[in-house]
Parts: structure tokens; sequence; C-alpha cells
């Protein structure tokens, strides 16, 4: 397990995973093939990786006969799974579904801002210059039309965080059914669709090849002027050069908290503008959020100890389609 | 009715109030005591009132001899009615339910903003400065601290809002039971522990003699380092100068929808400090928002006409504890 011991296993959590496990070493590896990192991985039945786990090759795979499990208390995991990893047929187990959590919050927060022009109003009290001319009528959550790109887990809870604040939210999704958008209450679009419908445009893909630059030039052209994009997903869902482009002529806004690149370099255009809203990448668990992977991470190892399937298992297959 | 017949009661609401009432005339009266209105007021048993209503003295009263109620479609009435009103036993509602919806709307956002440093983050990536030194266990939504001064339509909203979001939250109102409190899931605590013990502090109470300046130097000194001032109720519930002493000092962050004087001076040191976002008193009802009030006061106007007693009445003596 890399770093961050007592931010991801705080408040009763050490105590919790060592009610449903003998803990083999509490301090975390940073590697997995050195001395000390044989020693454990010898006997180790379940290895537990959060941010900054190293990949889990053949060679560390080699090193650990008994290794039955891996369970990744944080959100993407397919950095550190490999072939070996299905090959031996390791269970794994991903948080991302708590992961979702702070992600949604993030993105529901946006999106009422957005429908208040919080953003907009809030750089124009800075800058004292005179109101972004979007008619009176354009304001307001009611009726509002959110367009979800991605019926994720991240999609889903934003489905269900919306309910009750009186929008309208339609989803992009090629695996979404209609008989599963009509469960989750929502309409299904084609992405140009969407994008020519919606009032704010929340992005919850995976980054796969398949979803590389799917918001481009032609897809940005699409939005309505004063539509706010919102991207807490991937930066390479987003064509930046084709962003940038749309977003100087101050038509439409944006808040995102992933980029292309990432960083973005220092005189990214898009740290200026003021109808941006940047940050680093912090839409998922921080702080306080990390005790929701922890809780998932050890409820997984639970049910792995009383010989139970886990709740949110990660298979090969799906790591053509997830983040 | 003053302005913005449009907006208040668009998509159908005219039809509806056109069900439950004969409307006398549908020109907003801009004033209450020139010929059209003393034509108008001389039949009316119902007056409609929004934004720019003009205040119902004796004068008007005495044009208005069938007058029976005033249904505010709109949050604050106080400033529209007198002592002829209670005098005359008119029936008064107000939309005040209804307008608190978007005010607790972009409360829940500023606080999951506010949690996550969303501002401070923004504020950092478009000044290229080093990061706030906030320790990371401070970010995060799961257990913070969420203090509300005010029990008020907007705060039981709130309340309501931050549920399911794991939070710990706390009211400070004078008005407020024990039993209500435990009632509605919250802590029940005095202003200055409340401000002791919260990592957001958001407003919600009244502005009426007792509540001028209840947030000044003293309150402001007993929050910790990094907590977010939230206020979208008046600004005269706190002191300008100490809100802008303490603020300079970076110590604190502000979420300001209302100010002490609104608007404020353009070389108010609040428009430019990193740690403050400001909004122009937009968190009530905007554009499609407006709706709310218009449905709201038809159920009122739709209640009297069929001898029930109005939902939402605004009595004399409420007047000492409404915004």
């Amino acid at each position: 397990m890399g770093g961050l011991l007592d931010s991801a296993f705080p408040d009763g959590r050490r105590d919790r995973l060592a009610e449903v496990a003998d803990v083999v070493d509490w301090e975390p590896l940073e590697e997995l093939t050195d001395a000390r990192a044989t020693e454990v991985l010898r006997d180790a039945e379940v290895l537990v990786g959060h941010w900054g786990c190293p990949t889990l090759n053949a060679d560390v795979l080699e090193l650990a006969p008994e290794l039955r499990m891996f369970a990744y208390a944080a959100g993407t995991v397919k950095w550190q799974v490999t072939d070996a990893v299905w090959d031996r047929g390791l269970l794994v187990t991903s948080a991302a579904a708590a992961n979702a959590v702070p992600v949604a919050e993030y993105t529901l927060a946006a999106i009422l801002f957005a429908n208040k022009g919080v953003f907009s109003f809030a750089a124009l009290e800075r800058d004292r210059q005179s109101l972004v001319p979007l008619p009176f009528e354009r304001f307001g959550s009611v009726g509002r039309r959110v367009g979800l790109v991605g019926a994720s887990h991240v999609g889903r809870l934003v489905i269900d965080l919306l309910a009750g604040h009186e929008m309208d939210v339609a989803v992009a999704d090629p695996f979404l059914s209609d008989a599963e958008a009509s469960r989750l209450g929502v309409r299904r679009m084609k992405l140009d669709d969407l994008c020519a419908w919606c009032d704010v445009l929340s992005l919850h893909a995976p980054d796969i090849p398949e979803t590389k630059h799917m918001i481009g030039a032609e897809q940005l052209a699409l939005l309505q002027d004063g539509v706010t994009l919102i991207n807490t997903a991937r930066g390479a869902l987003v064509d930046p050069d084709a962003l940038i482009a749309e977003l100087s002529t101050g038509r439409l806004a944006a808040v995102l908290d992933v980029t292309e690149p990432e960083p973005l370099p220092s005189d990214s255009a898009l740290r200026s503008l003021p109808n941006v809203v940047l940050t680093p990448h912090v839409a998922g668990a921080v702080g306080s959020e990390l005790v929701r992977l922890a809780d998932l991470a050890i409820d997984e190892i639970a049910r792995y100890a009383s010989g139970e399937p886990p709740r949110y298992p990660v298979r090969r297959e799906d790591l053509d389609r997830i983040a």
C-alpha cells in the first residue's frame, strides 16, 4: 500500500481492518519487489492498494504465491493491474463507487452554481464590469436542462443528487438501455443531441480510446450560448485546443477539475479566462472523504474472509469501460 | 403587482391564476393611489404583490373597501405591510417558503465547495500562487461541522438538503427548542459555541434589531482558521468592518450574496480579496425559479376562494421574527 496510511485509515478504520484480517505489516510498501516486500508478500493473501501503489506485474506476483485478492482503496485501478493479475485469477476490487460520492457532490454544487450564474456574477463583482447579457429567464434551476455524458458510478450518483431539484436530466451513454434510462428517470440521447439540448453539460465518461476528445470543436459548437461545461472525469475527454478556442470567445463557461495536460502549463489561457473555474483534480475523495474508500475496501475484505463474492469486483473486460 | 409579469407568471401560471380568481386587471400597478389603481382597487378582494410592490398604507386601503387578502408572490413582505393592514384584519401570505428553496440550494453548493476548498483552489489556479497551507485532513465533506444561524424556512431546507451528505449540523436559534432540534436531527448551540465549533458557518436569520451585527469581531475571532462564512440572508447580520478586517488577514473565507451596504462601493476590499466570493443578491428566486413563487401564491388564493385558511400566513407578530 502506497503512503497516506493516517489519512486513508483514520478514526478506527485500522481497528476495523484488524478485525477482519491479520495485518502482516502496517507500514505501506513503496516498492513491491524490494527485501521488505519480498518478506511481506510471501504470506499475503490480500493486498490493499491506495494512491501511489506500484503496478502488480508478473515479477510482483511471483513473490506472492498466496495472493488471492487485490483490494484497491481508491478509484481508478487500471494502472495497477496487468494481464498477470487476470491470468492468476486474482479477485480485484476498487473503491471507485465510494470515490464517486464526492465527485457527484462537486458536480451537484457546480450545476447549482452554474444555474445561478454564480461564477460569472462573482467574476463580474470582482472586476466591476457590466453584467453578462444572458436573459433573466436563463437563470434559475427550475426546469434547467442537465446533460450528463456517461451513466457511470458518478453519473448515476449525480442523477440521484439532482432528484428533487426540479431539473430536467438527460444522459448520453452507448451502454445505457432505454429500460435502464427509464428506471433512472432520465432521457437517453445521442451525444450531439445532448449537446444541442442542454443548459449544463457534465462529463462522467471513462478515459478509453473511444472517448478521447469526444467533446471536440463540433460538440462545443453545438452548445447554446451560456452553457457551462463541467469536467470532473478526465482531461482527455475534451479536445483542449477546441475548448480554449470556444471559451476564449466568452460564449460558454467551464468548471474544470481535470484538464489535458494536467497540470496545465502556467501560461495556459484556461488559468486567466474569467469564464473558467479551475480546480486541481480534487473532486474525488480528499481529506475526510478517504474514510469512505477505507470502509468499502474493508467491507470487501470482510466479504472475502467470509466466502462472499465482492460487491464491487473489477474484471479484465471492465478495463475497457471504466475510468 | 409591480412589474415582471412575464417572468413571475410564465408557463401557464396566468391560466392557473385565472382559474382560481377573476383577474380585474393583468397590467401590474406601479402605483396604488393613481387613477387606474383607484379603479382596480375599488372591487379587488385579493391583491397580488411582487418585487417593487408599493406599501399598503392607510391611503391605499381606503381605496380598497373589498380587499380581504394580500398574496405576496415573493419573499420578504415586511416592507409592503403596515399597521393599517393588520388593523383591517387583512389576510397576508408570503411566498418566502418557496423563495427559500433556491437560497437553500445556493447554500448547499457553497458548503460543498467550501468543504472541497474549491474557491481557494480556483483562486490559486488563477494566480499561480502556492497552496493555502490547510492540512489535508481539513478538506472533504465527511464529518464536516456545519453551523447554521437560524432555523428559518431556509435554515430548515438547508438541514434537509444536507441529509445524506454525512456532515455534522448544528443550529443556533433562540426560538428553537431541544425537542424541535432533535426532530430536525441537529444539535442546538448558542451562537458563540457554534462559531467556535464549526468548519462552515451559514447565516439564515432575519434582519431585525436583535440580529443587527450579530456576527461581529468577537464571533469572527471565535471561528477557527480556514472556516468559510456564508451569508445569503441579510448584510446587516454581519459587522462589515469586522468582516473586512478578519478576511483581510486571509484566515477565513467568505461567500457573500448579501452585504452591508448593498451594493458594495466599487472600491470595497471585499471585491478584491482572493478569499471572498461575492454575488449580487441572487440566491433567492431568479429566472425560472419564479414559478415556485407564483405556484405558492396561486395555491393560497385558491385556498382563500374555497374558504380554507392560508398555508403560509404572515401575522403582525411574525414581523419581529421574519426576514
